[in-house]
């Protein structure tokens, strides 16, 4: 079946499953190699990579749709998912769906709410479904352009980790267990947009007490085996509490 | 003409004129003589009170439907507002118009995208409109009971002021242009949920550099006439973006 038609033989079962007006699209973040990556697809008839969504059902509550839309997408659901705005515009998805026919699905005015997840590579699936031709993971140094306002979406979810980062559990969700001052470093240097003093990181990272020194250093390498940290968790929760303070 | 006649007689000029599936809450926030306060209103078959809101045009933007909702409701458009979060329990209005014939407007699934306004009483009017039997402004110390998730929808608002108090220009929207610091100390403890140390409170605000002390202080009472300070816009500004650095 061509897309068209698949697209046209899934609209009336949209209108009967799903609430009208109402999209989710998620940014999900994930921290691999020293730069931070967003996953994105392709889908078949769109010029522009887009951001991986879905609809809320008619019995469901909207977080638990982008929970939902979540695991249909990359088969997991244990990572961290914050809703982090509503994108309105009411000319957000003209040009998409322009030589379908006006009483299609995909063609109705939507109102999308924008969820960001944090997760590692390696806790995700990269299901290509039958409406995508691929699904990657992209550095957000090196983005391809992107279908309706999903880059305003992606731009929009970077600034709200850049705001938070004082108050949620950013580091924790983006980085695996063990990890290197250097690593954490870079995380925040990418987040904040900003080349950090190393001797200043260091001493307010550790003044703060929410990291474990642990007694193991990475193997391999020529040079010294850097030491490797963990995020001491209850330490950290009660610091975010009352926000992580200091300028970076 | 009774309230459960009105409310019927609109719906379906409400089906044709609005977008399905979505209102819009607004919560507007006053600090007034050294209270934080929110303006609620009382539906007139309602049992509890509730947040002034709306809907969204067709061939309007969400945000443009915010902006008109607030100008309806208080005369006024040149304020502070910010959308926060979008609320969409299957259940949030369950309880609201339960003897209504499932097909009234108003009976409709909802989900609400929530905005907070600062502003000071004497900007805004208080329309009571047709719907309404009294628009007031209570003390968050002294709210009554809410209709629906009302009060969860401004519990997150508050929330969200605590964690945007050093990013965005809360304390400059709140207060009057001139005022003095232990009305500035006060905003910050209400808005925080905690009594600040007054020694280091002044240091930090200080340290800033965001303030101008005026060459006027404020006259009447018996005691020593306080400072008068206001906000050096250009630099409060600048500081904002890179976030208040310090703990409260």
């Amino acid at each position: 079946m061509d897309f068209k038609k698949l697209i046209e033989s899934r609209s009336e079962e949209h209108f009967k499953n799903y609430i009208p007006t109402l999209s989710i699209d998620c940014v999900i973040f994930s921290f691999h190699e020293t730069t931070l990556q967003v996953l994105i697809l392709k889908m078949k008839d769109q010029y522009g990579w887009g951001l991986p969504g879905g609809y809320v059902k008619k019995e469901e509550n909207v977080d638990d749709a982008a929970v939902r839309i979540l695991k249909e997408r990359t088969g997991t659901e244990n990572i961290y998912l914050q809703q982090f705005y509503t994108f309105g515009n009411l000319k957000r998805s003209e040009s998409a769906f322009e030589e379908y026919s006006d009483d299609l699905w995909h063609k109705q005015r939507f109102v999308s709410i924008g969820y960001y997840a944090l997760a590692e590579h390696s806790n995700l699936k990269l299901i290509v479904d039958e409406y995508s031709s691929a699904v990657e993971w992209h550095s957000i140094d090196n983005l391809p352009s992107f279908m309706m306002d999903h880059r305003a979406i992606l731009d929009k979810a970077l600034m709200t980790l850049r705001e938070q980062l004082n108050n949620h559990p950013i580091g924790y969700n983006l980085l695996p267990e063990k990890f290197t001052m250097p690593e954490l470093q870079k995380l925040y240097e990418i987040i904040l947009g900003k080349k950090l003093n190393r001797g200043n990181f260091y001493r307010k990272i550790l003044r703060f007490d929410i990291l474990i020194k642990l007694d193991e250093s990475r193997k391999g390498g020529a040079h010294k085996a850097p030491d490797l940290y963990s995020f001491d968790l209850e330490k950290y929760n009660a610091a975010l509490k009352d926000g992580l303070q200091g300028s970076w």
